[in-house]
């Protein structure tokens, strides 16, 4: 059970929460809590939060069917602040769009490091669907399981050559490259990243 | 350049700034700037914010050298949240952890799935230094770097066989072994997956 007296709620009786995505790992966004909306929470395993334009408890996805299941709630050092890691059914924003955190400010529009499997999955899947001239991934697709995985066994004995030459630059753009490939091999079939990495933690235990 | 007029300050002057970090994807720290903590800090590339306690704006890792250098900045649909993708520099807690949100209220203190794979590099990179008795890990760097590569074309074929048979758990499976193997891989080039990410991130362009 949460010991609630951690928590700092602010003078409105309010505490921020960061919502970021489990699989992804993307930030969806940032809303408010009071300790009503917490004990909801916590009781339901569904996101509620406090509405401040509105002054009042709303649970998240209720008109949308947009729901966000609660997996992990983490509070800071200083106890101000919460993170809770969710579930995330359809797209966390109002606008559509997959995070509230889509319009760039400063910099390229480049989030994080890992969240280019994501777009690359995103990429090799719409090629699955979509023709597109020239294409090597669909070049992929129209040829095949035996060339996917042909080239699965052509990569990673790429990547032992590499490792054999001892070239770091080699051996990043191989493991590059079989990624790619491991990537088109799960999109053939409609698995995706999070099934690994869900596997690889059952297994790290 | 920012167009300062999008942005919703509060009451007090201050909009809150989630802060992730680019490599891992995770999320730092919750902190605020007023208007001259974000101009000094597009000005300067490092984050800086504005302390609530001591009234002042701050630099952060001015005293301790954990500076943050900014990669991307993006405002939420609303306009009153900003989201700040950042190099961090040593850990961003003061306590010495990683992140701020290191004390789980609820869950099984899981964080998100990409997190997997920079958790399973840190136990491959302590079983690198620190032989453990009976790790699998600290065999692999025994027997050396032939024994390595000679797993990776095993499970490289594994995987093969596994979409061949067009069993998705043996898949998941065999496509995890191969990560594990990769990521040994890495460990002993002295390498690590945001390496891959950027190289795929390059490619993709």
């Amino acid at each position: 059970m949460i010991d609630i007296s951690q928590l700092k709620f602010d003078q409105n009786g309010l505490i921020p929460v960061i919502v970021q995505d489990s699989s992804t790992g993307k930030v969806l966004m940032l809303a408010y809590m009071n300790r009503e909306a917490l004990e909801l929470t916590i009781q339901t395993g569904y996101m509620h939060y406090f509405s401040r334009s509105r002054n009042k408890i709303w649970k998240k996805g209720e008109t949308s069917g947009n729901v966000q299941k609660l997996k992990n709630l983490f509070l800071d050092c200083d106890g101000d602040t919460l993170l809770a890691i969710v579930e995330q059914t359809g797209v966390a924003c109002h606008t559509g769009n997959e995070t509230c955190f889509f319009t760039t400010l400063e910099g390229n529009g480049e989030k994080i490091a890992t969240d280019i499997i994501f777009s690359l999955m995103e990429t090799i899947n719409d090629r699955k669907q979509n023709y597109v001239e020239g294409s090597y991934t669909c070049y992929l697709f129209e040829k095949g399981l035996d060339k996917i995985v042909k080239k699965i066994g052509e990569e990673a004995t790429e990547v032992v050559i590499g490792a054999k030459n001892g070239q770091k630059e080699e051996i990043i753009y191989e493991i590059s490259d079989l990624m790619y490939h491991l990537s088109v091999l799960l999109a053939y079939f409609n698995l995706d990243w999070p099934d690994i990495f869900k596997s690889l933690k059952e297994r790290m235990k």
